[in-house]
């Protein structure tokens, strides 16, 4: 018995059933003396304990990002709402910055708001200290944790990733196969998924016997001036390169722009490599090669295995996805 | 008297009382017993009517966009979102997609949940047809409807409006003032916001004595590769323009890729201007003059707006914020 039920049997609209739970005015005597009828008839009483209106559950998802406004995490806010729209469940977003305790205060905040789970977008909820993780573990205690592209052990928590650490590896290793030597890595973040990414390029690298230089390697955030100063500066010392991977497209629109103000030729004689396939890898002259990072897959991945755990069936706690390189115009692959 | 105050008293956290509210197992006996006695104690009753849990307001506002990954859309959830967690309101997402039944659908559903007002994000809500607005009108009997960059006249419905049309106009005749005459027109839609763009073009043209041609006014969606290729088509037709002025920053990437293919130098052959001042701005070389829309304070006006109307204080119902332009390498003005 719902209020759905009282809605289809009075014959009004379930606004109109709810109008008349709140006291609200906007609606007519008769209207409302027939709404209360019908609950009366059906012995409709909405549940004390509140979980959405005589439903025994809120179905609302906490989403919690660093920045919804960031390119990547809006796409994955964005796949994330329509596939639990498309489960009937609402979500709740919480844009929680990067400090530990906003984000230990919001993940409070959404478990005192009874949502059914919570799914933490981005690898930037972990933090290298695992102590500062407990309240994530903590959380799993009360409702269902989805990790979207990070991953942590715990009971009741699951994973999907993207397989960034190959994705990296990968592409580093072509460019070395294809004649490239002096490969620098520009990154956004000493995240869970930036750590395996540089790994990646590393492990390239070691594979290929050519030394990790550490000028080679520059933490530039998400900040297109900073990859091309740093780049300028590598430049101005006279240290040559012949190519750029990044860890986001951004840095390598930075690379490109680098390129540009020293007539350097572009994919002749730099390769650029940018991450994510946004919309910024087509907005450049050469368009950038990219790595797609399969954000739809990760959350549709997420939405299923959540609604799996509802349904109490058996769901793998950890599914990696892998990547794929798009080849464009900033590299000779 | 409420959750806070028997979380307080039993000295546990409020996770933990709506722990034991909801009759989760992850619940010592001892505090369960423990929560209970204070809520004993201090005659504590969850509000039947299930208003966010003995408070009188869930607290929650439904914000509906069309499409959440959109680059200018993504801005406004994120400040939206951003500005309504500083009040202490919850945001529920709803990406609608632009079909006028499932905007209707989640407007109905969005009031089922009894969330406290509901801010419609973009122009794409309005339709030219005024009875397709009847459900906006509708929605604002049962609660406050904000619109961010849109107008609708009603009852209890509040806008927050950029000046598109002074911005395109001022731009436009900035351009005609500087030298040019041939000036293209390409814009994403044709909403309530997208034909005050094409008026203020077509007022600079007009003002300036030039008379307005059907070839150099195309819509193009956000489509970069569209706007290329009209582009193409009237150079193709041996039609020259001087300038084009766009009504997003992604179709201003499209003129500027269509000026690079057919070596045409910006902005000493073309002048081209963006809309939004977007990241797109900046990713380009060289980078784009582009109109600021000032989504930042569209937001925070709307949120004030509704933070007034839940005081009862006196509000405007309509505010317009003026652009700014931002001047970078693509015009010469």
């Amino acid at each position: 018995m719902n209020i759905y039920d009282v809605s289809k049997k009075a014959g009004v609209s379930i606004a109109t059933v709810s109008r008349v739970l709140n006291g609200n005015n906007n609606v007519s005597e008769k209207t409302r003396q027939r709404v209360l009828s019908v609950m009366d008839e059906l012995g409709y009483t909405p549940n004390v304990f509140a979980r959405g209106l005589g439903l025994n559950t809120m179905k609302t998802i906490g989403i919690m990002c660093t920045d919804s406004s960031d390119v990547y995490l809006a796409n994955a806010v964005y796949y994330l709402e329509q596939e639990l729209r498309a489960n009937d469940y609402d979500s709740i977003l919480c844009c929680t910055g990067t400090r530990n305790s906003t984000k230990k205060k919001y993940m409070e905040l959404l478990i005192s708001k009874r949502v059914d789970g919570i799914i933490l977008v981005g690898s930037k909820f972990l933090d290298t200290h695992m102590e500062e993780n407990a309240y994530i573990i903590d959380a799993a205690k009360s409702l269902p944790i989805m990790l979207v592209n990070c991953h942590l052990d715990g009971e009741n928590i699951y994973s999907a990733q993207c397989d960034d650490e190959t994705a990296v590896f990968s592409v580093t290793d072509s460019l070395i196969k294809s004649g490239r030597n002096k490969i620098v890595y520009l990154y956004t973040s000493t995240s869970q998924s930036g750590l395996k990414k540089l790994s990646g390029y590393e492990k390239a690298l070691d594979l290929n016997h050519i030394p990790a230089r550490t000028e080679f390697m520059q933490l530039c955030h998400k900040d297109i001036l900073r990859a091309k100063e740093y780049l300028n500066s590598l430049h101005a010392r006279g240290i040559s390169f012949d190519a750029v991977v990044t860890s986001d497209d951004s840095l390598a629109v930075g690379a490109l722009k680098f390129a540009y103000e020293n007539h350097i030729r572009v994919p002749d004689e730099l390769n650029i490599v940018g991450y994510n396939d946004s919309i910024l890898a087509r907005c450049t002259e050469p368009e950038l090669t990219s790595i797609d990072s399969k954000v739809e897959a990760l959350c549709s991945t997420t939405v299923n295995t959540l609604m799996g755990v509802f349904a109490e069936k058996h769901v793998p706690s950890k599914t990696l996805i892998q990547a794929e390189l798009i080849v464009r115009g900033t590299t000779r692959l």
